[in-house]
């Protein structure tokens, strides 16, 4: 790889909104890539995850461990209500050891059962953004119009159009050890260059087809904190829109952050909301996680010497969702 | 192995119920696993999944091929509402292209989201019965009582203990394709013998912490009559209750159908209802998973002249339930 | 009142689903109330009832006699899941018998509670439409356009909007007692003409803010039958297009019947689905209820010799809703 | 009515718990209805309510103006989700005018309509209680045991029992305006003296079967606090457990107020929760609302100058369910 970052930036910054405006609009060209596989497809960059890939990526697996990346789905997630409706799990039973114990299965001889339900945003923790989550001047990854996302779900690019995936080599950079610092604090954004240079320090080669798990630490900030506080829209550290010119040239197959939103908030974009989203998830047809657990992964990787792995989370195929809530695993 | 079932039934076949019941009763005590993984285990013969178990099942990572064997999640599914109140998922738009195209967004500039949320019963499509989903003679795995699963879940059991998990070898026994027919009718059993002698058909060499499918064809079934039917609880294809010798025998740590509840139905045992659950699900602590789509996996493993595979399906944390939908993959 | 319907019809009837559409079309604008109480009314015909109509409907209170016309609300409802989403009720318990019986509420000293929960479609059984129900030509009561229902609910014309109603002076025609018959078959309409010589056979006489609920019997039929069948948006019995006249002539405050959709399906009106919801409810402002049970009310008014009660059947002021579950009740 | 606290209570005040427990037993004995009105009732207090009474509630409908009493069913609501599990409604919309925008309803000629759906806990907001919700010893009103409460919902005593209620005469107790204040502070007890006090000055005759709401003022207080606080569970104003002398003298056939609920919290009975639900509910069969909105009624009553009107809040007829969602209506 070479210093990707140096060339792809004008010489001198954007000031005004418009101008922010201009460069974001820059990028989402520039990185764009509808058509690449097709006028039909509906996976962008998890493509990047050939054969040959996963081959590669079965040879991480060596230890023999698993790490669970998924926040427990329960009414104490970060979910406040406060951004657009999302709320946390409802869990309810429709049998129960009581019912049990009041004699409502005594039909069944000598087994008895118990079972339940659940009610949640499919964004409400650990989760992906499907490729119909985000539009970028109306339009969504590989073209399609608004009238693809309605209130009976979305016809193309929903997440049971991944539903074969996510799975292949997972690489984490961990900002704040790179750093030296417990956690990164909320509108510290991490850019281009400093993703390689963690890599670098952590002796990982990043790959083609990767898929790559930046943590920031704010969950880590949120526990000893003993609050989710405005963890769920709030300031925030994240990527930086600079991002871009990396997740592009390394042609990652998909990203995940321990964040709500991936990136740096406010965003460094002034005037465009989540500038990474529309570049990368729109244009670009990156999958994108969210609210990942990162805190076990981070001290696995230290533990086994090494922040490769082999990873999966497949989305739950929910027809027409725009979003899943998953259970990654990382496997050493 | 050896020929397991030859010894381990009585001659004389149980006649009344009540003799059916103590034969289940022998084989729950037989097999039982409780305090095997320590009193406090809650993961059951997924313990069998060792690191060199893991490490084997990465090399069968060949092709660099997934097969999904997750139902899509929807109002189509197998749910009639019939059985205890478990309806089919219901999934709800909370900003959609509708929204955009009427300015609700227009603060965003030039980013629009989507976002969704879904309703459902945990084990209505694709999906991991938790080791707290049955009980014997009250008790569930380890010897826990029913004051364990109350209104607010499982305080035991529950299917975020096995978050680490499910992954290891998976190995498909296509029955029908042994059988030479398109699927099994309601009614057959599949009992230990069949089972050894398809995996020896397939040459397929069962070992210690093998993850089990098992097909019975029923979904071939279903979508060839164009309506699930009485799929949902009704007379069956599926396990008899002497898979348990083979289950036990060859050490298996999960083990799935594409039925709605692994046993044959009616069961083989009169007087007893899901035997298998009982001895194996509660007594020896298997994880067990039903409504598998294994027919795209059935055609993989004849291309790919193989019925072993790396299998993964991590089910959602959700804290205190007591299953949970999936989405399985299988890689070969 | 004089004989509506004589001079309100063209002479020759429609022929075309064009002429059909322009008929409506024609009706629209002839009973549109839009304006008439004010630029910012959002209670349309309810505004009929007058302090003086209700203090009359108080005098229907003569025998102390209370019936309801709701349908319980549970799993046995008459949703198949076929019309866009609609499912029955969904009940759930928080806290049950079970519950305490197991101890998990042993700190209360002797009180124990038990608690619950609803998931439902707003029309899932009894209801009234809300004003933000229908829309006619892109607009709804009073021109509104679409941008005013959105995934967040309705900003006007919701169901919180008529919060202090629905209360009046109710009168029951029961139609199927009037023609001699069980029950109307589905196809089967009813005019001006006949709520007219009902009425009058029943010897009521109808007065401006009457609430009317229009039996047809179809609830007897599909009892009598064991079976929902095509209930929900299959052919049905109901009122034709001519009612308009009638409803309109009366200054009716609010109507309801028996059946899904309060029209005849198929409607009388070729290429026109629901006529009467767009006439009456989007341009004369009439709040709509639908799936009352009737059968105890025609009972009731045979057995008590008069078919005017007094009526109340407040919405759950839900906000922005675009309809309410309710529970009717008929006072005599 | 004579001076009923006088010899209602003992002469020495209970020290320990055990004493207070002691004399609300007494109380629940003394105030049993059960077998009052057949060993089958499901109506308990209701039955006050005679055709009689209700011919004599008609006649306070003379002003013909309807206020409600509900509070608006939203995510604003008092919920915090903190009370064993209830959360605020959930409202979604299943179609909305962004849909019709898109052309989701194009073959529906020139009709469009939306449509939503409500998740809810049933005593989210304004509410009855069944007389279900509770136990006293291990037993509801007249007598029956856990075994009728489980995950499938009560099968007695739920509140589909009182589907044809409840419809009354209402009258308003209005303490704060009675004491000269603006609300009542949380930990304020009302007696059974104060409510005689208050309905005296209020020149209100209370009658058998009268429907009693009484006013502390919560509601106004947090809403000049701009937050609902600790409204949800916390210290509150309310009803001690004296007020059950009051309301069984008095033969109150159903009873209301503006708190969650209803008894003054910390209650005044140490080392017993909620007496009064276990005296009147449980023992006596009285429903108790909750949540009511009163604000309103409370500026109705002193412009109308009378603080007795027609009342009406017929409950949701959830089949099983133990509680209501409701709209009261109070009809000067």
């Amino acid at each position: 790889m070479t210093d990707v970052q140096s060339t792809n930036e004008p010489g001198v910054l954007p000031v005004t909104d418009d101008e922010w405006i201009a460069l974001v609009d820059e990028l989402c060209l520039r990185y764009r890539n509808w058509g690449r596989w097709g006028a039909d497809d509906q996976r962008g960059t998890l493509n990047f995850i050939t054969p040959e890939v996963l081959r590669y990526a079965a040879t991480m697996i060596k230890a023999g461990r698993v790490v669970s990346c998924g926040l427990p789905f329960d009414s104490n997630g970060p979910q406040s209500g406060g951004f657009g409706g999302r709320t946390n799990p409802v869990h309810s039973m429709l049998q129960d050891g009581g019912d049990i114990a009041l004699g409502a299965q005594d039909h069944l001889a000598i087994l008895r059962y118990t079972d339940d339900a659940v009610a949640m945003p499919l964004q409400c923790a650990t989760q992906w953004d499907a490729l119909a989550h985000i539009f970028y001047r109306g339009q969504m990854y590989n073209g399609h119009g608004l009238e693809h996302v309605t209130s009976t779900g979305a016809t193309v690019n929903g997440i049971e159009k991944i539903a074969d995936g996510v799975v292949g080599r997972g690489i984490l950079l961990d900002i704040p050890r790179h750093r030296g610092v417990d956690w990164l604090e909320p509108g510290d954004a991490i850019d281009d260059v400093e993703l390689s240079a963690c890599a670098e320090a952590q002796a990982v080669e990043v790959r083609s087809g990767d898929i790559v798990l930046v943590r920031t630490g704010q969950i880590a900030q949120v526990r000893s904190a003993g609050s989710w506080g405005q963890y769920d829209g709030g300031p925030a550290p994240g990527l930086g829109h600079r991002a871009a010119h990396w997740l592009a040239a390394h042609e990652i197959a998909a990203m995940a952050t321990d964040t709500w939103g991936t990136e740096v908030l406010p965003n460094d974009t002034p005037g465009v909301f989540q500038p990474l989203h529309l570049i990368m998830l729109v244009n670009a047809g990156l999958t994108i996680g969210e609210i990942f657990d990162l805190e076990g992964l981070s001290v696995a990787c230290q533990e086994e010497g090494r922040y490769e792995f082999f990873f999966t989370a497949p989305p739950l195929p929910i027809t027409g969702a725009v979003g899943s809530p998953i259970n990654p695993l990382a496997i050493f």
